[in-house]
């Protein structure tokens, strides 16, 4: 009986403490781990990403809530979903795309049982009001298919997949995490078996290993730990060197490089 | 058995760990919840607003520790109190005030028992070596009159309400939250049946449901979470684009606005 | 049967949320507190300094990892070892320094044993795939020695004690916490039972008790909860006041001061 929490809320205002202890009054002993309170205000992409790194590493059971939810009051269904033994909970907003197209079945219902949300609904804070609650039910035992009417059209964030084209790969950026890395989209097993040079920003460089196979503030490529190809800097950052963000594109070639 | 805990102490240094630690040795199995560490560094007001979100959504014997607390290692007390049947625990400088003021019974001690303390107390860190301890022994349930001393006159915040004359009424922004909206003091009772029109700084505002009601990038004023007047941009921050805080005068007029 | 958790991945990437993840796998209903997420990227030293504070106010069979690993995929040992009955985990880069040279006992092994593991190892993040898996086998109760062979020589910082001579003490800013207090090495038992003088960047300063025996805004000396001399800014920070920070010299000579 657990539950995982991320949202865009920061901590401070006590909004997430609200959250924990609308579940504890339905589910006072629920475990519950934070995930993560400072996802950028109303990033539903990065929620996402975020989401992906952990959802199916935590045992079957586990409900992650997710409240990145900027159409919070408005037509957006609250959803909850289940997915490879694990349960989901919070807005139709995209946020789940990454469980939803992983290629494993899945249910979901917009939830609309008012017995499983607090007492008053306000309009500006469902997280509170509706998921919270909803998810505590879940954890407690309660099926799914309890929280509402069955949802089969869950919208779904536009992920734009790397395209091959004459044994070149073309992807990009889709990801800058907190040490400045720059994740891309284009998988490991795509890379050619042979050499392969990275491009991006004017910069060619091999696939490394791992940082350490650089000298300290050196540019490198190599496969991350979501494995996909990742720009990073030895002890810097790549997004700050590079000045480079989500959408920049990346190229890569076969052939052997030397690091520029 | 369980305990929240909200600092102004970042996490960084350590400090929030050995206060858990502190609890871990009395009450090694209790739940302890994290509520903030990032209340602005000394801000007894902002505490004591998060404090409200969340204090009472919790259910009953939980033991809520607030350390915001300037004022450590000089004469101010070490506070316990019990109201609503949920005990919080933290200095006497006003960080309780919402609790106080709220209409409910409550009893309140000085903590002054030493065996209810940590075995050195330092006179820069009383959540170490004071509060958390405490904390803990109530959650393993100990009563409140034996850590100390009765208290009558706990030191409250003075909280300016709003006035209202001639079918105006002037408040005030009293919180500024992490997404730059600004929460006033004017509660949604006392706002007009028929309609009513929101100025601040110069701007004329009508009572919107919620932020999807206004187009991406405006302002709008709504009935937050806490039930009270506050305002917003959509997908934005209120105090960003009207360069307001806490302090910063609202006054509601009877009528029909539109949106300027 | 508990773990605690210390890194500098901040929380936004879902790192964090992954560690926790693997470590339910192996043993669901673990407590697991969070240290801190906001060591600076990389700063080896700030974690050694943070677990300080921590790590010995926990009760006995406490796991404590702490992942702050530049050196991730390169030639680093991955660590785990136990010290006056609490378990440690993490790399072997100095982060344990504080616990090692603590006087006490202690054993260590190299983390050799893939069955301790995750399934797959990346190259770039061991706190998924490494560290958290056999910290949580340790809290289940895996002997220390089924993780791997013995390592007698674990890295150490260097930490550069304060000198006397001629009655003076020379030492050093170590540390700058959240507050701007600048934390020295000089323990408090080293100070003159008679009067003493803190010299600083020109200061002089006597040794207060507390922060409020100086007015707002004023500069001060005292004993910091760590148990050695530090300067603080009543309701201000030091560090931005004095423009210092880490390795700044602190002299401490014998005589009464007025504050200047």
């Amino acid at each position: 009986m657990r539950i995982t929490l991320l949202t865009d809320f920061g901590t401070a205002d006590g909004y997430v403490a609200a959250m924990k202890g609308m579940a504890r009054a339905i589910a006072p002993a629920v475990i519950i781990d934070d995930a993560s309170h400072d996802i950028p205000p109303g990033d539903v992409r990065a929620a996402a990403w975020a989401l992906a790194a952990y959802w199916n590493r935590y045992p079957a059971a586990t409900v992650h809530v997710v409240v990145v939810d900027p159409g919070v009051g408005g037509p957006r269904r609250p959803l909850a979903l289940a997915c490879a033994d694990r349960l989901l909970v919070g807005p139709d907003n995209g946020v789940f795309t990454g469980v939803l197209t992983g290629g494993q079945e899945w249910r979901a219902v917009a939830i609309e049982n008012a017995d499983v949300m607090g007492d008053a609904i306000s309009s500006t804070f469902h997280g509170r009001d509706i998921f919270m609650p909803a998810a505590a039910h879940l954890a407690a035992g309660s099926p799914l298919a309890s929280l509402g009417p069955a949802v089969t059209d869950p919208v779904l964030l536009d992920m734009t997949a790397p395209v091959q084209s004459a044994g070149v790969i073309t992807g990009a950026v889709v990801h800058v995490d907190h040490f400045g890395n720059l994740v891309t989209n284009v998988p490991a097993e795509t890379v050619a078996s042979g050499g392969v040079v990275v491009q991006i920003r004017g910069r060619r460089l091999p696939l490394s290993r791992t940082y350490s196979d650089v000298d300290r503030g050196q540019l490198l490529a190599l496969i991350g730990s979501h494995g996909c190809v990742e720009l990073a800097v030895r002890d810097g950052s790549a997004a700050g060197m590079l000045q480079a963000g989500r959408g920049d594109p990346v190229r890569l070639v076969p052939g052997a490089a030397r690091s520029t």
